[in-house]
């Protein structure tokens, strides 16, 4: 994916603004349009089993860049960012223990370390919201529920762990409509992988999410499950790598990608 | 859709034996792979209300063809299809009661007669088996189960009634391929118009279908509902038209396109 012809403007701008410490929060609705990543940063000596994960679990782990090792360009997703700077706030771990929320890991950076940028639901939202799709989380300013599913992961070295989905309540008819939206952004996690009956993934109660805020399901409404990026931050956060940084929840990076490019059809 | 280029061999010859008397039933299982047409023959005064009721209720009436008036042949589906002799068995009505079952219609045709044909489910259904999805009625030998809803067509002129819907039970993640897939064929119904909760569509007990046979829905399964080529056959009988022809139930028209050809994508 090359394509950043299109209105690197905004996301530039809000970039330039992230480097400078002026955004240090979340980056819900900033530059509207554009995609936004999730980040998973990990020595080199790891990449390769996550990047194994990542292609054998694509709806979770939907890649929309890779770095060179060490180098902190992207230049797939804008021509001018650095990963050391670029993410409003990053978490660092050791081990597996977070250790540090700073807004620049210059300090830490590492000739070995390799980017990875994984799409996030807020382009196939920003797909739903622009057909009319109503999403009910989104209108009452929460965040997605989340849950642990009993469906397991694809394992690639050490990296191994439940699906994590999040949920989307449609009526019938909606619900059609959104699972024919997203199909066309794969790069984004696609089209849902459970509909109705929670129990069957090992759902217990959906007023009880893992993470994330309650959403009510109506009787006349479906609950729609899709994987989420929440799957591969668990799993390497289970692998206990000596080295790693992502983004703080929320936090996350702002590409010169429009989500429209992301559709496939 | 003027592609008929396409492997007319075995198509034309059963359409040769159905022509001769041959064949005087169910059409099912004949010619794999081609496409099958439901049949509705209107005098020219009634065609254009009719063409626009098709053209405002697509899903359950999608058009593969309409011929001139008075013209038996329909070149867009079939060199040499002969609309007064090409279907296994018709049924013809006159002020709406059925009046005769022949095997032929050249001693009822007439200079202001225009043919109707329209996309039927066993396009979509070859193209979920060929994708390895189970269909439980063609499973069991039996007729899909059909369903009068409490959703309304667009009315044209004298032709309005309700939606009728067949369904098919899936397992959650088979739903959702079963939506992708049927997606690509608007030709032939396209996607379902409802998934789950019968009720809300003025379904009350599934095991008591309109038409066909009931087939059960298990635990893990959800009902997926598409518009039915039963719908216009419905209001062409409520219409109660001064002379029409249709097919006898499972005898269709025959026609030389594969039904790989109606996937838009």
């Amino acid at each position: 994916m090359n394509r950043t012809e299109h209105a690197p403007g905004e996301a530039q701008a809000i970039r330039q603004r992230i480097r400078r410490g002026e955004i240090a929060g979340h980056t819900s609705g900033l530059a509207p349009g554009c995609v936004q990543g999730n980040v998973v940063i990990l020595p080199a000596d790891l990449a390769f089993d996550f990047l194994r994960f990542c292609q054998a679990n694509p709806k979770p782990c939907p890649l929309l860049a890779v770095s060179e090792p060490g180098d902190p360009a992207l230049p797939a997703l804008g021509a001018d960012i650095d990963m050391r700077s670029d993410v409003p706030r990053y978490r660092v771990f050791r081990r597996g223990e977070m250790v540090e929320e700073p807004t620049d890991v210059g300090h830490l950076w590492r000739d070995d370390l390799v980017t990875f940028i994984l799409g996030c639901s807020f382009s196939f939202e920003w797909a739903l919201l622009e057909d009319g799709l109503p999403l009910k989380h989104v209108a009452r300013g929460q965040n997605v529920p989340m849950y642990r599913t009993s469906l397991q992961t694809i394992v690639a070295g050490p990296f191994h762990g439940p699906l994590v989905v999040s949920m989307r309540p449609f009526k019938p008819s909606d619900a059609i409509r959104a699972i024919q939206i997203t199909s066309r952004f794969p790069g984004v996690h696609g089209a849902p992988v459970h509909i109705g009956k929670p129990d069957l993934i090992g759902i217990r109660d959906l007023r009880q999410p893992d993470w994330g805020d309650a959403v009510e399901v109506a009787a006349d409404e479906l609950p729609l499950f899709w994987a989420c990026g929440v799957t591969p931050q668990a799993v390497v956060a289970e692998a206990k790598p000596e080295f790693c940084i992502t983004h703080a929840p929320g936090a996350m990076l702002i590409t010169d990608l429009k989500n429209s490019q992301l559709a496939i059809l």
